[in-house]
């Protein structure tokens, strides 16, 4: 089991990635990982090791892909499920004590070269990513729970890699119906502060079973 | 490994189903499958156990989801990696001879009970075909490779499940210039003959490349 951690600040997209402390390809930076125990299904296989390795839980974690290619490990352990998952950097900037040597996030246009074929694996989630962030509500897990409009337009302008309308965004997300305009503006910003918002899982659920479709 | 071969005809979306030989599940209906030889990748497994059970080869195949439930499983192959498959029915129709007991294709909505989870495994590849047909141009692996439009539009009616205009339709399909318009029409035909078209591969490779996004 393998897994791409993604989280955002206000500079780029990042991933989590581990110092391996022990061989094959000791020392070098890899993704958080590890092997099922007996009885145990993989997604709880993911969310165990997830939390050994860098502390965090409750994240949203989906299955990516299972890469089968003989020769992508030098062990025997030929086949590896892989997750992705979307963390809130503003909540878990800091990472928990860990069994890995060392944890930390890396810009994904400065990633390191990773140990067995975890870069291709982190190329695969990014892909996914970018697929699916038009047409699933998932952007909303790289944000807090209160957000301004702009942080949504940066979440989909650092993964889609390019400029997005400022106008048409706002027109096209405000008019899904999924969004709660709240009462309250940002505090602690030296810009002029913005009204925050809230994705409304409720209202995105009857909006599906209606027929209504995602899509940004 | 399990597979999820779709088909669809003048009727229906169709999933071809094999007749277990043995136990566990004697007699019942299943996915077509088997087992990965060491050192075979996953996607390998898949194409020969298909070939031997179906006789189909050189089809439409990609990883669906690996299933990991403790007790998917009487026997100890607790995981399996799934795929599914989309077979121009029209070429395929009639099914070589098999490794299991019988092979048949069967409506979609007249499927009878499967072994093991692969009532489960068909429902999540079912919903997976209805989300990428919107966005990715797999609905013409369905199709033979010259087809009139209005089959094209079939295949969305039948796996979206629902009436679709066609004025809207021929206008967007085309409008997208992803389709050759051939100097053919049908042949063996009792009502009037229509146009031919030919999906061409190229041209979408073309577009994509400049940013543009397939949807219907």
């Amino acid at each position: 089991m393998d897994c791409v951690v993604f989280g955002l600040d206000e500079e780029d997209l990042k991933i989590l990635l581990i110092q391996r402390g022990q061989e094959p390809f000791k020392g070098q930076w890899a993704l958080p990982g590890g092997f099922a125990v007996v009885g145990e299904g993989l997604e709880d296989t993911a969310r165990r090791e997830l939390e050994e390795e860098t502390g965090l839980k409750n994240v949203f974690l989906e299955q990516l892909y299972t890469f089968s290619d003989p020769g992508r490990d030098p062990r025997e352990h030929v086949v590896t499920v892989s997750y992705y998952a979307l963390v809130n950097l503003s909540e878990h900037k800091v990472l928990a004590s860990t069994d890995a040597s060392s944890a930390a996030w890396f810009g994904v246009d400065d990633i390191p070269r990773l140990a067995f074929d975890h870069g291709h694996i982190l190329r695969t989630a990014h892909e996914r990513l970018r697929g699916k962030i038009r047409y699933q509500p998932i952007g909303f897990e790289l944000l807090p729970e209160r957000f301004p409009l702009r942080m949504l337009q940066a979440v989909y302008e650092k993964i889609l890699d390019r400029q997005i309308d400022k106008r048409n965004f706002r027109k096209k997300i405000l008019s899904m119906g999924v969004l709660d305009e709240l009462d309250e503006i940002e505090t602690d910003v030296s810009h002029r502060a913005a009204r925050l918002y809230r994705f409304d899982i409720r209202k995105y659920d009857r909006m599906v079973k209606r027929g209504f479709n995602f899509e940004i």
